[in-house]
């Protein structure tokens, strides 16, 4: 029995961490000193749980806007706790589920963990899980239900887990009474200001150059007219790739991102 | 027959008694003389109910704020009881049940208390049970049908059966008018305040040194500018073990207890 | 044919008799008037149906507030009509069952009915059997339209059937255009005052000794400067056995009223 | 085909005769001149429908207070039409059937119907054969619509259909939009003032004496202190058997009226 | 599969011509110029669809008050195109039907419409085609949905189609983002006036002298004070025959009309 | 497998070719400098797209009036990628499919373009795709939530993916918090002045002789007593054709145009 648990976690491990792993393209840059203060208090958690005798189940909800990186910080900090059973649970894996296949998938996901002594489970993009939809509001009170109760299930004795779910939809998860079940919160920002944008774009050679930068940082001023830039990472990185495509790259760039936090201020 | 029916009851005794244990991880800290009213209040009902051509069913609500130690509690008394036939009836062994298995599951529970004499079951979460969710609001009128029904339902001749119930949500379960079915209501409260918490901090070995509880307390004062807590037994245990993985333990434990008393301030 | 209806319509009977008993535990207590008055109505309805080429079907409603005493009621005027078909259609017997399902019993019954000359249907906790919550509201559309229909169905040539229905919600039941579907209409009443209390508790040995009548009486009292009681008998019957386990009796009792009247309090 | 059609039709006619005939207990009783109007009214649709080139299908609402006679009147007038095809419809023979099963019964009735060259289908309590419940509110849209075609529909060549629906509810059908689609109507009143009333009880042997008439009479006006009666033949006729279990005849016969009345007025 | 396809086609287009004249009782009246001026807009659109490379699909809304002569113009319209496929789609046959069903029958009959060269699809009754009940409001999304996509849906190479379709509901339409997907619309009136409620008349044995004519309008003018009409031609053929009934032709037909125009003010 | 992965591919790529061919009829008309600045939008997607090492998925929506040309646009950027692997996703194709069925399809066409290094998806009528009425509103949820997932799911490694979807309903799009999905937006607008009508009308025989051009400008000016056009090049390619049945060619063109612009004011 021993044996034939052992493999059936096996692999489920190894899949996990390769698609943990094409959830961080390139790398985690270090724009600013809160990426580190995140990836530290992933670590405390971690070690809370890696104790023995410590809360069998803790749950930590990282939140933030759109892109920010969420589910990038949450695959790192999974990755680097070396526990013998990782897994991504997310809603790209599940098109075409019906409301109890997935919660019977989340179920299982639990179950599995249970035979490790010490899990991770990611949790990603908890309000899509849920099929959140802002009109109506509608989404899966049967999902909703599941999770609740998954969070704060008892895993059985000497076996202990620690959940980590990212979700753009903070407020909404507090509607739900879902949020205040998570242990613990953390909070990923945007790249908030001139100087956080231009240690991200020195990291591409489009951009090796400082006037380069100096340009794009400026023109995006003269559009936006202010110093604040509230885009999260994600988009500033596919902004870079597009800009790549035109002539000017700077000017486009400037473009893309004065776009994108238009976009971002017509919903505040 | 006879032999059948015993053989059917007793392996439900077993189980019931290894997860009703699970629920009280450690033990009861008595960290202030409510804990002891609210068990001495469930002998008295299990006294009633234990007398011959009493009441054939009795039905208490045990009722708090989140982590207040309700399921503990309940289960305690339960076990306390010694009845021959103890069972708890939870959502988290019922993720992924339709309405409808939901209801059958409590229907066979309570069809099994009637096979003894003397019987208790546990209905934990009971909000949770009937898939309640503010928003909406929605829940499952199924099973909350169910319940209404099951709690009023009388057993067999000689028969008797006491049925703890726990929730978060009493004046949700007042509007779905199911909270006048209980019989009697016991409140569970927070731990309220320095003195009650100092108390529970004692326990452990990490605060055994009276300098570091009063360091902890002084600083949530200083924090939240308030000697109100306020904050559930299950958080304050899982803020300890938190804290212990920090070199500052009673400064990391105050900033654990602060954000949980600003969380539930948001609400209130 | 003959021989088989009989014979499926025999067992029925018995078993109904059986139940309707079980509704009664202990006996009618005369604690007021209107006792007698109500037991006398439900004579004039059972004789208005035994007289050949009367209306072949007539429905009376029992309607009060909870524990007052409806279902102990109506059952003892089915058992007194010594009619060969008495039936009982309680929401107890159908937990889990589908909404058609539900219907197909209700059907069931009143074609079982059909085949005695005089039959009594009891269909007990009306609100309940058609899933009625407040919130929302939601109650089951089939089954409410059922009743409305069975209600009003001519039973064949030669055969007369009188339905007993309880309900605590004669509004909810006006609201949904049930109420007015019956011919006639019963008010049970709550214990009201003093008197009647007392007239109830001078049944049971511990309070035998009218000191002690008198103690619980002036206890309730002061705690609720008031003269009216308004609880139902059910509720005084549990709450004087709650009270034979405590040391103070009366005080027990009072204190168990006296929140009972509060509570209702709480919603008028 | 022909015989084959032919047999298919004769024992629905019978059947609908027998079924109609239980919806006229007693007689109609030609308490007012309108009596005569409401059946003279039908006659004149029969005879227009009876026309061959007439308009293939006619559709006849009867509508009116609770009670007043309108199932009676309709049957009355399918069965005096002498049509060699006759049937009710009916919410009582449908209890327990699905939306698509009610559908399904309808869509054969009207097909039979076009087997013959003369029809007449009485459709009766219409609100409650689409489920209509006032809250919500509720009912079945599948089988409003399938009523709104059918009542459009037209026959194949050289087939004639009447058909009488009852309701309560004119208002409703308005709303629903399904009573413009009837082609006429036809308004049942209540027995409305003493003289009609007067009409009615010196039909019983119990009131054959004009004293125990003027007696009754002289009471409710004591009760409701005005003279409108306003109450359906259906009710009258009940209460005149309820009196006759009183020792007072018309003190009870009072009674029950005023109550009648009263409830009404609850309503208005 | 030329032949097949052809086999295919046949029947279908036999079986719409027959349905489609039913549609047409007795002949189209010019009671109006107006009814010349629809005729001649159909035929201009169907000149459009037979052009090759035109527009491969052309929808056309025929809207206008219940019984003004909808269903029976689209009918003659669309057999005085001559096209080789004519169909006519009609909620009369699809009683019973599933949403899925009718979506299905829709779906058939446009792809048997695809393979002829040039087809006429009239579709009646579009809002009930869509189960439109105005309380709710509700309605069939998945057959809503299916029109709209239907009608915007382009034909193979070379295959060319002409949509008629008929409501009462414009305005319904307009708010379900139905109405505007058709390409051209074609208000149908009622008949407005005494001149043309006369040219109407004329037609008929019963009216073929004057003075009767003159009789009826005088009335009608009596009764409503008013010498509006507003009534469709549907109503007015089918009180002709109501009128003819009665001895006082005239005097009944006038009766029937004022109750007409009474009940359609009554939801202006 | 490689060879097996292939076939499955390529008959798509056929199919779809062509498909997308059918929503360019005759072609894409350059009336104004936006239209080639579209194209060139496309294209630089297109290019970053195509990049190694770029953003494996990106996803931009067209949106603009109905009839404006929005798929025709799609279609012609997809065939001119030249990308191995092109598919057009309409809600046309999924008459009659389920809520899953959709969502499967989706998926399918996902996971097939996923097997190309190269791909373009064009997802034709977003709003629709979900079955959006304004109504209620309602929509299908399940679809929601596959479409938001889809469009931001990762491609496997070295696999990459351009999505084009159409919408007339950008603010819909936008509560339902599916447009904020897209890495990228391209308005598509209306033929706006007469200018640009003009261009059009200049591509046909009709319209060769200018003075016919003015002649129907003028007309349209005068009905509608404004400069401003605003339909969309769909709704104009139509009128042309309607216009050519007629005698007055540019008198009928002129009444057809100005009647799309009365009815889009309507809703403005
Ligand atoms: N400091 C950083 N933090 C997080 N991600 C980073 C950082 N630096 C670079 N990245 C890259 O930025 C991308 C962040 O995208 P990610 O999908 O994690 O964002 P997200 O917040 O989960 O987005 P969504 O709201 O769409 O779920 C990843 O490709 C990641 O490799
Ligand atoms: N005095 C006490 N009362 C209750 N529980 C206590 C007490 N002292 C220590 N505990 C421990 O505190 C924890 C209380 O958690 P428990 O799950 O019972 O809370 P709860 O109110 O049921 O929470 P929830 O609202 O999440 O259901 C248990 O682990 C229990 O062993
Ligand atoms: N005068 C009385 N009338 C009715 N019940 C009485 C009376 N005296 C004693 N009883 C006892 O009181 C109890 C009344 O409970 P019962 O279940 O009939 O109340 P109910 O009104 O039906 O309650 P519920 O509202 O919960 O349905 C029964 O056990 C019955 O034997
Ligand atoms: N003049 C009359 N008109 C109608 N019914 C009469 C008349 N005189 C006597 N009756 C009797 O009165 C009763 C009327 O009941 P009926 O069921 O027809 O009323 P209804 O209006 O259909 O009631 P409901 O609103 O409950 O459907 C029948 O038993 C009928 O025989
Ligand atoms: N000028 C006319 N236009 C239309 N119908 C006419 C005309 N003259 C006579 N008729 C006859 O009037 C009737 C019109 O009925 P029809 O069913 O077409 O109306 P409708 O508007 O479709 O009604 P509904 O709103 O109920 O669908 C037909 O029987 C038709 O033969
Ligand atoms: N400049 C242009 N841009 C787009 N389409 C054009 C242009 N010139 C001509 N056309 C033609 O106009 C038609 C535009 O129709 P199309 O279906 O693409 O519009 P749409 O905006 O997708 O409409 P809908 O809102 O109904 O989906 C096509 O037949 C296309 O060939
Ligand atoms: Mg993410
Ligand atoms: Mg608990
Ligand atoms: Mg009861
Ligand atoms: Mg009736
Ligand atoms: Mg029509
Ligand atoms: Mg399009």
């Amino acid at each position: 029995d021993f044996l034939n648990a052992l493999e059936e976690v096996k692999p489920l491990f190894g899949v996990a961490e390769e698609e943990l792993g094409k959830c961080i393209r390139g790398d985690i840059i270090h724009y600013s000193e809160f990426i580190n203060d995140i990836l530290e208090e992933g670590r405390l958690y971690i070690n809370q749980v890696r104790k023995p005798n410590s809360t069998p189940v803790l749950s930590v909800a990282l939140h933030g806007p759109p892109g920010s990186g969420k589910t990038a910080l949450a695959a790192k900090m999974a990755i680097d706790s070396g526990f013998p059973f990782i897994k991504l649970v997310s809603p790209e894996d599940m098109v075409g589920f019906s409301e109890m296949q997935k919660v019977q998938q989340l179920d299982k996901t639990f179950r599995d963990a249970y035979k490790s002594t010490l899990s991770v489970i990611v949790i990603d993009n908890i309000e899509m899980l849920v099929d959140w939809v802002p009109i109506g509001p509608r989404f899966s009170n049967t999902v909703l239900v599941a999770l609740k109760v998954l969070l704060g299930k008892q895993p059985p004795k000497d076996r202990r887990l620690l959940i980590f779910a990212t979700t753009t939809e903070r407020s909404v998860l507090t509607q739900l009474d879902l949020f205040s079940r998570f242990d613990a919160e953390i909070a990923v920002p945007n790249v908030n200001d001139p100087a956080e944008l231009g240690r991200v774009l020195e990291r591409f050679p489009a951009f090796s150059d400082i006037e380069s930068r100096r340009k794009a940082l400026r023109e995006i001023k003269d559009i936006t007219s202010s110093d604040e830039i509230g885009v999260g990472i994600k988009k500033i990185l596919t902004g870079i790739e597009t800009a790549q495509q035109d002539q000017d790259v700077p000017g486009r760039f400037a473009r893309v991102i004065a776009q994108a936090i238009a976009a971002r201020s017509a919903f505040a």
